[in-house]
Protein backbone atom coordinates (compact mmCIF):
# COMPACT_ATOMS: atom_id res chain seq x y z
CA UNK A 1 0.00 0.00 0.00
CA UNK A 2 1.05 3.61 -0.19
CA UNK A 3 0.34 6.40 1.32
CA UNK A 4 -0.89 9.96 -0.31
CA UNK A 5 -1.22 13.83 0.64
CA UNK A 6 -2.67 16.02 -1.54
CA UNK A 7 -3.65 20.12 -0.71
CA UNK A 8 -6.23 22.94 -1.37
CA UNK A 9 -5.74 26.41 -0.51
CA UNK A 10 -7.29 29.31 -1.46
CA UNK A 11 -3.96 31.29 -1.45
CA UNK A 12 -0.83 30.06 -2.70
CA UNK A 13 0.47 28.11 0.26
CA UNK A 14 3.60 25.88 1.03
CA UNK A 15 3.25 22.35 2.12
CA UNK A 16 6.34 21.48 4.34
CA UNK A 17 4.76 21.01 7.25
CA UNK A 18 2.93 18.38 6.05
CA UNK A 19 4.93 16.90 3.69
CA UNK A 20 8.07 16.64 6.19
CA UNK A 21 5.40 14.13 8.24
CA UNK A 22 4.62 12.09 5.08
CA UNK A 23 7.97 11.74 3.86
CA UNK A 24 9.18 10.18 7.39
CA UNK A 25 6.75 7.35 6.82
CA UNK A 26 8.96 6.72 3.19
CA UNK A 27 10.65 3.84 5.56
CA UNK A 28 11.19 5.57 8.71
CA UNK A 29 7.59 5.51 10.82
CA UNK A 30 6.25 3.86 7.77
CA UNK A 31 7.32 1.11 5.28
CA UNK A 32 6.59 2.90 2.09
CA UNK A 33 10.30 3.30 0.88
CA UNK A 34 9.97 2.58 -2.81
CA UNK A 35 9.72 5.77 -4.01
CA UNK A 36 8.02 9.38 -3.62
CA UNK A 37 6.36 11.88 -5.54
CA UNK A 38 4.83 15.44 -4.93
CA UNK A 39 3.70 17.37 -7.71
CA UNK A 40 2.82 21.82 -7.26
CA UNK A 41 0.55 23.49 -9.46
CA UNK A 42 1.79 27.27 -10.12
CA UNK A 43 -1.16 29.01 -12.18
CA UNK A 44 -1.41 26.32 -15.39
CA UNK A 45 2.00 24.65 -14.85
CA UNK A 46 2.94 22.25 -12.48
CA UNK A 47 6.70 21.01 -11.24
CA UNK A 48 7.00 17.58 -9.65
CA UNK A 49 9.88 16.42 -7.80
CA UNK A 50 10.00 12.57 -7.29
CA UNK A 51 12.90 9.92 -6.65
CA UNK A 52 12.73 5.92 -6.61
CA UNK A 53 14.54 6.05 -3.46
CA UNK A 54 12.91 6.01 -0.40
CA UNK A 55 12.16 9.92 1.21
CA UNK A 56 13.24 9.52 4.47
CA UNK A 57 17.07 9.82 2.83
CA UNK A 58 16.63 11.72 -0.18
CA UNK A 59 18.80 15.03 -1.14
CA UNK A 60 15.68 15.96 -3.02
CA UNK A 61 12.68 15.53 -0.57
CA UNK A 62 15.50 16.91 2.07
CA UNK A 63 15.14 20.42 -0.66
CA UNK A 64 11.17 20.26 -0.90
CA UNK A 65 10.63 20.34 2.95
CA UNK A 66 13.29 22.99 3.05
CA UNK A 67 12.28 25.06 0.33
CA UNK A 68 8.38 26.48 0.37
CA UNK A 69 6.83 26.00 -2.90
CA UNK A 70 3.83 27.85 -2.70
CA UNK A 71 0.88 26.70 -4.16
CA UNK A 72 -3.06 26.09 -4.67
CA UNK A 73 -2.99 22.50 -5.63
CA UNK A 74 -0.72 19.94 -4.21
CA UNK A 75 -0.57 16.09 -4.83
CA UNK A 76 2.01 13.82 -3.14
CA UNK A 77 2.53 9.74 -2.57
CA UNK A 78 4.58 7.69 -1.05
CA UNK A 79 5.02 4.46 -2.39
CA UNK A 80 5.09 0.75 -0.75
CA UNK A 81 5.16 -1.17 -4.13
CA UNK A 82 2.61 -3.86 -4.97
CA UNK A 83 1.51 -4.03 -8.58
CA UNK A 84 4.67 -2.98 -10.88
CA UNK A 85 8.44 -2.98 -10.03
CA UNK A 86 10.66 0.12 -7.95
CA UNK A 87 11.33 2.32 -10.77
CA UNK A 88 10.62 6.08 -11.74
CA UNK A 89 8.25 5.44 -14.36
CA UNK A 90 5.91 3.68 -11.56
CA UNK A 91 6.59 6.43 -9.41
CA UNK A 92 3.38 8.59 -8.27
CA UNK A 93 2.21 10.86 -8.69
CA UNK A 94 1.58 10.79 -12.91
CA UNK A 95 0.63 13.89 -15.02
CA UNK A 96 -0.78 13.87 -18.21
CA UNK A 97 -2.72 16.37 -20.56
CA UNK A 98 -6.89 16.37 -21.21
CA UNK A 99 -8.44 19.39 -22.41
CA UNK A 100 -5.48 21.84 -22.50
CA UNK A 101 -5.08 20.80 -18.64
CA UNK A 102 -2.52 19.29 -16.59
CA UNK A 103 -4.10 16.26 -14.54
CA UNK A 104 -2.34 14.59 -11.99
CA UNK A 105 -3.53 11.51 -9.81
CA UNK A 106 -2.02 9.55 -6.73
CA UNK A 107 -3.38 6.50 -6.21
CA UNK A 108 -3.20 4.09 -2.98
CA UNK A 109 -4.45 0.87 -2.69
CA UNK A 110 -4.44 -2.16 -4.93
CA UNK A 111 -6.12 -3.24 -7.90
CA UNK A 112 -7.11 -6.86 -9.38
CA UNK A 113 -7.93 -7.69 -13.12
CA UNK A 114 -7.28 -4.24 -14.49
CA UNK A 115 -5.61 -5.31 -17.68
CA UNK A 116 -8.48 -5.12 -19.60
CA UNK A 117 -9.37 -1.63 -18.99
CA UNK A 118 -9.37 0.03 -22.16
CA UNK A 119 -7.17 3.27 -21.44
CA UNK A 120 -7.46 4.27 -25.32
CA UNK A 121 -5.11 6.88 -26.61
CA UNK A 122 -3.99 7.00 -23.16
CA UNK A 123 -1.35 4.70 -23.24
CA UNK A 124 0.51 3.52 -19.89
CA UNK A 125 4.01 3.90 -20.00
CA UNK A 126 4.90 1.98 -16.84
CA UNK A 127 3.25 -1.31 -15.62
CA UNK A 128 1.20 -0.27 -12.01
CA UNK A 129 -2.58 -0.42 -11.62
CA UNK A 130 -2.73 3.12 -10.52
CA UNK A 131 -1.45 4.31 -14.17
CA UNK A 132 -3.78 2.09 -15.96
CA UNK A 133 -6.69 2.93 -13.97
CA UNK A 134 -5.42 6.83 -14.36
CA UNK A 135 -5.40 6.19 -18.25
CA UNK A 136 -8.58 4.40 -18.27
CA UNK A 137 -10.25 7.77 -16.18
CA UNK A 138 -8.46 10.10 -18.83
CA UNK A 139 -10.36 7.78 -21.92
CA UNK A 140 -13.66 7.73 -20.00
CA UNK A 141 -14.21 11.19 -19.57
CA UNK A 142 -12.59 12.36 -23.45
CA UNK A 143 -15.46 9.69 -24.90
CA UNK A 144 -17.72 11.50 -22.70
CA UNK A 145 -16.98 14.68 -22.53
CA UNK A 146 -15.41 16.08 -25.82
CA UNK A 147 -15.41 19.54 -25.03
CA UNK A 148 -14.94 20.48 -21.38
CA UNK A 149 -18.30 21.81 -20.26
CA UNK A 150 -18.95 24.92 -18.61
CA UNK A 151 -21.16 23.56 -15.96
CA UNK A 152 -18.76 21.12 -14.11
CA UNK A 153 -21.21 19.23 -11.66
CA UNK A 154 -21.88 16.56 -14.68
CA UNK A 155 -18.12 16.04 -15.21
CA UNK A 156 -17.87 15.78 -11.47
CA UNK A 157 -20.84 13.06 -11.20
CA UNK A 158 -18.85 11.26 -13.79
CA UNK A 159 -15.79 11.27 -12.30
CA UNK A 160 -17.49 9.91 -9.17
CA UNK A 161 -19.20 7.09 -11.40
CA UNK A 162 -15.91 6.00 -13.04
CA UNK A 163 -14.23 5.82 -9.86
CA UNK A 164 -16.95 3.76 -8.23
CA UNK A 165 -16.48 1.12 -10.96
CA UNK A 166 -12.86 1.03 -10.23
CA UNK A 167 -13.65 0.59 -6.50
CA UNK A 168 -15.01 -2.69 -7.88
CA UNK A 169 -11.73 -4.05 -8.67
CA UNK A 170 -10.02 -3.37 -5.06
CA UNK A 171 -8.97 -0.41 -2.70
CA UNK A 172 -9.03 2.52 -4.61
CA UNK A 173 -8.41 6.09 -3.01
CA UNK A 174 -7.55 8.41 -5.06
CA UNK A 175 -6.52 11.82 -5.24
CA UNK A 176 -6.82 14.21 -8.79
CA UNK A 177 -6.01 17.19 -9.43
CA UNK A 178 -5.89 20.21 -12.43
CA UNK A 179 -4.58 22.62 -10.45
CA UNK A 180 -7.75 24.44 -9.52
CA UNK A 181 -9.90 21.39 -8.45
CA UNK A 182 -8.75 18.19 -6.13
CA UNK A 183 -10.88 15.92 -6.31
CA UNK A 184 -10.70 12.68 -3.73
CA UNK A 185 -12.25 9.00 -3.72
CA UNK A 186 -12.21 7.01 -0.44
CA UNK A 187 -12.15 3.16 -0.40
CA UNK A 188 -11.21 2.68 3.18
CA UNK A 189 -7.95 5.36 4.29
CA UNK A 190 -8.63 8.97 3.41
CA UNK A 191 -9.29 12.11 5.99
CA UNK A 192 -8.76 15.75 5.31
CA UNK A 193 -8.84 18.52 7.24
CA UNK A 194 -10.06 22.74 6.69
CA UNK A 195 -7.74 24.95 8.72
CA UNK A 196 -9.04 29.12 9.18
CA UNK A 197 -9.14 31.58 11.27
CA UNK A 198 -8.94 31.43 14.28
CA UNK A 199 -5.50 29.21 13.40
CA UNK A 200 -4.18 27.05 16.20
CA UNK A 201 -1.45 25.04 16.36
CA UNK A 202 -0.77 21.25 15.35
CA UNK A 203 2.33 18.76 16.11
CA UNK A 204 3.08 15.88 13.19
CA UNK A 205 2.22 12.25 14.41
CA UNK A 206 5.61 11.04 12.53
CA UNK A 207 8.12 14.11 13.54
CA UNK A 208 8.95 15.72 16.85
CA UNK A 209 7.75 19.13 14.88
CA UNK A 210 4.82 21.70 16.15
CA UNK A 211 3.78 24.44 13.98
CA UNK A 212 1.69 27.47 15.20
CA UNK A 213 -0.67 28.21 12.19
CA UNK A 214 -1.29 31.86 13.09
CA UNK A 215 1.96 32.74 12.49
CA UNK A 216 1.84 31.38 8.73
CA UNK A 217 -1.17 32.68 7.25
CA UNK A 218 -3.68 35.49 7.14
CA UNK A 219 -6.84 35.36 8.62
CA UNK A 220 -8.49 35.11 5.04
CA UNK A 221 -6.80 31.49 4.46
CA UNK A 222 -8.38 28.47 4.05
CA UNK A 223 -6.12 25.44 3.06
CA UNK A 224 -7.54 21.68 3.04
CA UNK A 225 -4.99 19.16 3.74
CA UNK A 226 -5.79 15.38 2.56
CA UNK A 227 -4.17 12.36 3.65
CA UNK A 228 -5.00 8.88 3.77
CA UNK A 229 -3.94 8.95 7.51
CA UNK A 230 -4.52 12.14 10.04
CA UNK A 231 -0.83 13.95 9.67
CA UNK A 232 -1.61 15.44 13.56
CA UNK A 233 -2.66 14.47 16.59
CA UNK A 234 -3.91 17.28 17.87
CA UNK A 235 -6.55 18.21 15.34
CA UNK A 236 -9.97 16.64 14.15
CA UNK A 237 -9.35 15.05 10.87
CA UNK A 238 -12.49 14.18 8.54
CA UNK A 239 -12.47 10.48 7.90
CA UNK A 240 -14.20 9.45 4.53
CA UNK A 241 -16.82 6.77 3.98
CA UNK A 242 -16.70 4.35 1.81
CA UNK A 243 -17.40 5.43 -2.16
CA UNK A 244 -17.32 8.65 -0.32
CA UNK A 245 -16.13 11.08 -3.47
CA UNK A 246 -15.29 15.01 -2.55
CA UNK A 247 -14.58 18.30 -4.49
CA UNK A 248 -12.03 20.53 -3.13
CA UNK A 249 -12.22 24.07 -4.57
CA UNK A 250 -9.20 26.92 -3.23
CA UNK A 251 -9.19 25.14 -0.10
CA UNK A 252 -13.28 24.52 0.45
CA UNK A 253 -15.14 21.47 0.26
CA UNK A 254 -17.45 22.23 -2.82
CA UNK A 255 -18.66 18.94 -3.71
CA UNK A 256 -19.44 15.99 -1.60
CA UNK A 257 -21.24 12.54 -2.31
CA UNK A 258 -21.62 9.78 -0.56
CA UNK A 259 -22.62 6.06 -1.61
CA UNK B 1 15.76 33.37 -27.65
CA UNK B 2 17.05 30.66 -25.28
CA UNK B 3 19.73 28.22 -25.10
CA UNK B 4 19.28 24.44 -25.14
CA UNK B 5 21.52 21.51 -23.22
CA UNK B 6 21.34 18.08 -24.24
CA UNK B 7 23.08 14.91 -23.27
CA UNK B 8 23.03 10.90 -25.20
CA UNK B 9 25.68 8.76 -23.34
CA UNK B 10 25.99 4.86 -22.88
CA UNK B 11 26.11 4.66 -19.56
CA UNK B 12 24.54 6.65 -16.87
CA UNK B 13 25.71 9.66 -16.58
CA UNK B 14 25.40 13.09 -14.43
CA UNK B 15 25.48 16.22 -16.01
CA UNK B 16 26.45 18.46 -13.21
CA UNK B 17 29.76 19.95 -15.13
CA UNK B 18 27.72 20.80 -18.28
CA UNK B 19 24.58 22.30 -16.52
CA UNK B 20 27.10 24.27 -14.32
CA UNK B 21 28.34 26.10 -17.56
CA UNK B 22 24.67 26.48 -19.12
CA UNK B 23 22.86 27.82 -15.76
CA UNK B 24 25.54 30.45 -15.48
CA UNK B 25 23.78 32.13 -18.70
CA UNK B 26 20.46 32.21 -17.16
CA UNK B 27 20.96 35.90 -15.77
CA UNK B 28 25.03 36.01 -14.96
CA UNK B 29 26.87 35.34 -18.23
CA UNK B 30 23.93 35.40 -20.40
CA UNK B 31 20.22 37.11 -20.48
CA UNK B 32 18.29 34.19 -20.30
CA UNK B 33 16.38 34.98 -16.98
CA UNK B 34 13.05 33.68 -17.64
CA UNK B 35 13.10 30.78 -16.49
CA UNK B 36 15.06 26.93 -16.63
CA UNK B 37 14.31 23.55 -16.78
CA UNK B 38 15.66 20.18 -16.80
CA UNK B 39 14.32 16.40 -17.60
CA UNK B 40 16.43 12.93 -16.52
CA UNK B 41 15.28 9.99 -18.31
CA UNK B 42 15.87 7.03 -16.21
CA UNK B 43 14.73 3.64 -18.17
CA UNK B 44 11.41 4.70 -19.46
CA UNK B 45 10.85 7.11 -16.66
CA UNK B 46 12.01 10.49 -16.53
CA UNK B 47 12.17 13.21 -13.84
CA UNK B 48 11.93 17.63 -14.24
CA UNK B 49 13.39 20.55 -12.18
CA UNK B 50 12.13 23.24 -13.79
CA UNK B 51 11.71 26.66 -12.40
CA UNK B 52 10.19 29.79 -13.74
CA UNK B 53 12.92 32.31 -12.14
CA UNK B 54 16.64 32.64 -13.39
CA UNK B 55 18.41 29.88 -13.28
CA UNK B 56 21.67 31.18 -11.72
CA UNK B 57 19.78 31.96 -7.94
CA UNK B 58 17.80 29.25 -8.34
CA UNK B 59 17.85 27.01 -4.93
CA UNK B 60 16.36 24.10 -7.35
CA UNK B 61 18.98 24.40 -10.02
CA UNK B 62 21.71 24.43 -7.19
CA UNK B 63 20.39 20.98 -6.38
CA UNK B 64 21.20 19.95 -9.76
CA UNK B 65 24.46 21.52 -9.87
CA UNK B 66 25.33 19.28 -6.64
CA UNK B 67 22.99 16.33 -7.08
CA UNK B 68 24.68 14.06 -9.11
CA UNK B 69 21.44 12.44 -10.99
CA UNK B 70 22.91 9.68 -14.00
CA UNK B 71 21.06 9.35 -16.97
CA UNK B 72 21.25 8.39 -20.27
CA UNK B 73 19.38 11.04 -22.06
CA UNK B 74 19.14 14.48 -20.77
CA UNK B 75 17.30 17.96 -22.29
CA UNK B 76 17.62 21.06 -20.49
CA UNK B 77 16.81 24.75 -21.58
CA UNK B 78 17.01 27.88 -20.45
CA UNK B 79 14.79 30.87 -21.40
CA UNK B 80 14.83 34.49 -22.32
CA UNK B 81 10.90 34.34 -23.00
CA UNK B 82 9.76 36.21 -26.68
CA UNK B 83 6.38 34.04 -27.47
CA UNK B 84 4.37 33.62 -24.15
CA UNK B 85 4.52 34.89 -20.43
CA UNK B 86 7.24 34.09 -17.70
CA UNK B 87 5.44 31.49 -15.80
CA UNK B 88 5.36 27.62 -15.02
CA UNK B 89 3.24 26.36 -17.56
CA UNK B 90 5.97 28.44 -20.71
CA UNK B 91 9.10 26.77 -18.94
CA UNK B 92 10.72 24.10 -21.45
CA UNK B 93 11.91 21.37 -21.38
CA UNK B 94 7.81 19.49 -22.29
CA UNK B 95 6.75 16.10 -21.72
CA UNK B 96 4.16 14.24 -23.27
CA UNK B 97 3.24 10.61 -23.68
CA UNK B 98 3.09 9.23 -27.18
CA UNK B 99 3.14 5.21 -28.34
CA UNK B 100 3.39 4.32 -24.40
CA UNK B 101 6.56 6.69 -24.42
CA UNK B 102 7.08 9.94 -22.21
CA UNK B 103 8.90 12.29 -25.35
CA UNK B 104 10.43 15.88 -24.03
CA UNK B 105 10.54 18.51 -25.78
CA UNK B 106 12.93 22.33 -26.08
CA UNK B 107 12.98 24.71 -28.03
CA UNK B 108 15.40 28.02 -29.46
CA UNK B 109 14.12 30.00 -31.35
CA UNK B 110 11.17 31.95 -32.59
CA UNK B 111 7.94 31.16 -34.77
CA UNK B 112 5.69 33.48 -36.32
CA UNK B 113 2.50 32.28 -38.09
CA UNK B 114 2.69 29.57 -35.65
CA UNK B 115 -1.45 29.78 -34.32
CA UNK B 116 -2.61 28.01 -37.20
CA UNK B 117 -0.80 24.84 -36.51
CA UNK B 118 -3.34 21.95 -36.11
CA UNK B 119 -2.40 20.10 -32.78
CA UNK B 120 -5.24 18.11 -33.16
CA UNK B 121 -5.99 15.79 -29.67
CA UNK B 122 -2.43 17.66 -28.42
CA UNK B 123 -3.46 20.53 -26.88
CA UNK B 124 -1.37 23.10 -25.65
CA UNK B 125 -1.58 24.19 -21.87
CA UNK B 126 1.00 27.33 -22.05
CA UNK B 127 0.77 29.65 -24.55
CA UNK B 128 4.34 29.37 -26.37
CA UNK B 129 5.22 29.11 -29.99
CA UNK B 130 7.56 26.25 -29.24
CA UNK B 131 4.44 23.86 -26.78
CA UNK B 132 2.74 24.26 -29.94
CA UNK B 133 4.87 23.31 -32.58
CA UNK B 134 5.68 20.64 -30.27
CA UNK B 135 2.16 19.26 -30.20
CA UNK B 136 1.72 19.60 -34.09
CA UNK B 137 4.35 17.66 -34.45
CA UNK B 138 3.37 14.67 -31.88
CA UNK B 139 0.12 15.33 -33.49
CA UNK B 140 1.73 14.73 -36.62
CA UNK B 141 3.61 11.44 -36.01
CA UNK B 142 0.56 9.88 -34.69
CA UNK B 143 -1.55 10.76 -37.49
CA UNK B 144 0.97 9.27 -39.88
CA UNK B 145 2.26 6.15 -37.77
CA UNK B 146 -0.64 4.98 -35.61
CA UNK B 147 1.41 1.95 -33.98
CA UNK B 148 5.34 2.62 -33.75
CA UNK B 149 6.95 0.52 -36.44
CA UNK B 150 9.85 -1.43 -35.77
CA UNK B 151 12.38 0.02 -38.12
CA UNK B 152 12.29 3.49 -36.87
CA UNK B 153 14.31 5.15 -39.86
CA UNK B 154 10.85 6.33 -41.80
CA UNK B 155 10.24 7.80 -38.41
CA UNK B 156 13.21 9.52 -38.31
CA UNK B 157 12.44 11.04 -41.91
CA UNK B 158 9.04 12.09 -40.83
CA UNK B 159 10.22 13.95 -37.48
CA UNK B 160 13.26 15.20 -40.22
CA UNK B 161 10.47 16.75 -42.68
CA UNK B 162 8.27 18.22 -39.81
CA UNK B 163 11.20 20.12 -38.80
CA UNK B 164 11.70 21.42 -41.78
CA UNK B 165 8.29 22.30 -41.75
CA UNK B 166 8.74 24.15 -38.64
CA UNK B 167 11.72 25.88 -39.71
CA UNK B 168 9.49 27.97 -42.66
CA UNK B 169 8.31 29.32 -39.90
CA UNK B 170 11.33 30.93 -38.17
CA UNK B 171 13.85 29.93 -36.08
CA UNK B 172 13.89 26.38 -35.34
CA UNK B 173 16.82 24.52 -32.96
CA UNK B 174 15.58 21.52 -30.93
CA UNK B 175 16.22 18.65 -28.85
CA UNK B 176 13.64 15.75 -28.75
CA UNK B 177 14.03 12.35 -26.87
CA UNK B 178 12.28 9.75 -25.43
CA UNK B 179 15.00 8.65 -23.22
CA UNK B 180 16.66 6.19 -25.45
CA UNK B 181 17.00 8.84 -28.48
CA UNK B 182 18.12 12.24 -28.70
CA UNK B 183 17.00 14.04 -31.66
CA UNK B 184 18.33 17.23 -33.17
CA UNK B 185 17.42 20.14 -35.55
CA UNK B 186 19.77 22.90 -36.36
CA UNK B 187 18.24 25.98 -37.80
CA UNK B 188 21.22 28.19 -37.15
CA UNK B 189 23.07 27.32 -33.47
CA UNK B 190 23.68 23.91 -32.65
CA UNK B 191 26.87 22.25 -31.55
CA UNK B 192 27.97 19.04 -30.18
CA UNK B 193 30.73 16.86 -29.03
CA UNK B 194 31.25 13.27 -28.26
CA UNK B 195 33.82 12.77 -25.87
CA UNK B 196 34.90 9.03 -25.64
CA UNK B 197 38.52 7.55 -24.64
CA UNK B 198 41.06 8.92 -24.37
CA UNK B 199 39.70 11.54 -22.31
CA UNK B 200 41.07 14.57 -21.54
CA UNK B 201 40.10 18.24 -19.46
CA UNK B 202 38.08 20.61 -20.59
CA UNK B 203 37.38 23.94 -19.19
CA UNK B 204 33.98 25.98 -19.06
CA UNK B 205 33.43 29.30 -20.49
CA UNK B 206 30.82 30.38 -18.42
CA UNK B 207 32.84 29.50 -15.03
CA UNK B 208 36.04 28.50 -13.73
CA UNK B 209 35.76 25.37 -13.76
CA UNK B 210 37.98 22.50 -15.25
CA UNK B 211 37.28 19.22 -15.24
CA UNK B 212 39.23 15.73 -15.94
CA UNK B 213 36.95 13.41 -17.77
CA UNK B 214 39.41 10.43 -17.04
CA UNK B 215 38.73 10.49 -13.20
CA UNK B 216 34.89 10.64 -14.16
CA UNK B 217 34.51 7.88 -16.45
CA UNK B 218 35.82 4.47 -17.57
CA UNK B 219 37.42 3.26 -20.97
CA UNK B 220 34.03 2.20 -22.37
CA UNK B 221 31.94 5.26 -22.10
CA UNK B 222 30.54 7.27 -24.71
CA UNK B 223 28.94 10.54 -23.66
CA UNK B 224 27.62 13.41 -26.33
CA UNK B 225 26.62 16.65 -25.08
CA UNK B 226 24.48 18.58 -27.72
CA UNK B 227 24.28 22.88 -26.49
CA UNK B 228 23.32 26.02 -28.90
CA UNK B 229 26.81 27.54 -28.39
CA UNK B 230 30.35 25.82 -27.12
CA UNK B 231 30.40 25.12 -23.21
CA UNK B 232 33.86 24.54 -23.32
CA UNK B 233 36.86 26.65 -24.80
CA UNK B 234 39.39 23.46 -24.97
CA UNK B 235 37.56 21.15 -27.35
CA UNK B 236 36.72 20.60 -30.91
CA UNK B 237 33.00 21.33 -31.01
CA UNK B 238 31.08 20.71 -34.18
CA UNK B 239 28.58 23.32 -35.29
CA UNK B 240 25.80 21.56 -36.84
CA UNK B 241 24.57 23.35 -40.52
CA UNK B 242 21.40 24.86 -41.11
CA UNK B 243 18.41 22.20 -41.87
CA UNK B 244 21.33 19.49 -40.33
CA UNK B 245 18.90 16.79 -38.71
CA UNK B 246 20.63 13.79 -36.29
CA UNK B 247 19.73 10.96 -33.94
CA UNK B 248 21.92 10.28 -31.11
CA UNK B 249 21.72 6.48 -29.37
CA UNK B 250 23.66 5.64 -26.35
CA UNK B 251 26.31 8.80 -27.01
CA UNK B 252 26.78 8.21 -31.25
CA UNK B 253 25.27 9.95 -33.66
CA UNK B 254 23.45 6.97 -35.92
CA UNK B 255 21.78 8.76 -38.24
CA UNK B 256 22.21 12.54 -40.05
CA UNK B 257 20.49 14.43 -42.54
CA UNK B 258 22.59 17.44 -43.98
CA UNK B 259 19.87 19.25 -46.43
Amino acid sequence: MCELLGMSANVPTDICFSFTGLMQRGGKTGPHSDGWGITFYEGRGFRTFKDPNPSCRSRIAELVQEYPIKSCAVVSHIRQANRGGVSLENTHPFTRELWGRYWTFAHNGQLTDYEALDTGRFKPVGDTDSEMAFCWLLNQLEAKFPVLPDDLAPVYDYVASCCDKLRQLGVYNMLLSNGEYVLTYCTNNLHWITRRAPFGQASLIDEDVTIDFQKETTPNDVVTVIATQPLTNDENWHKMQQGEFGVFHFGELIHNRIL
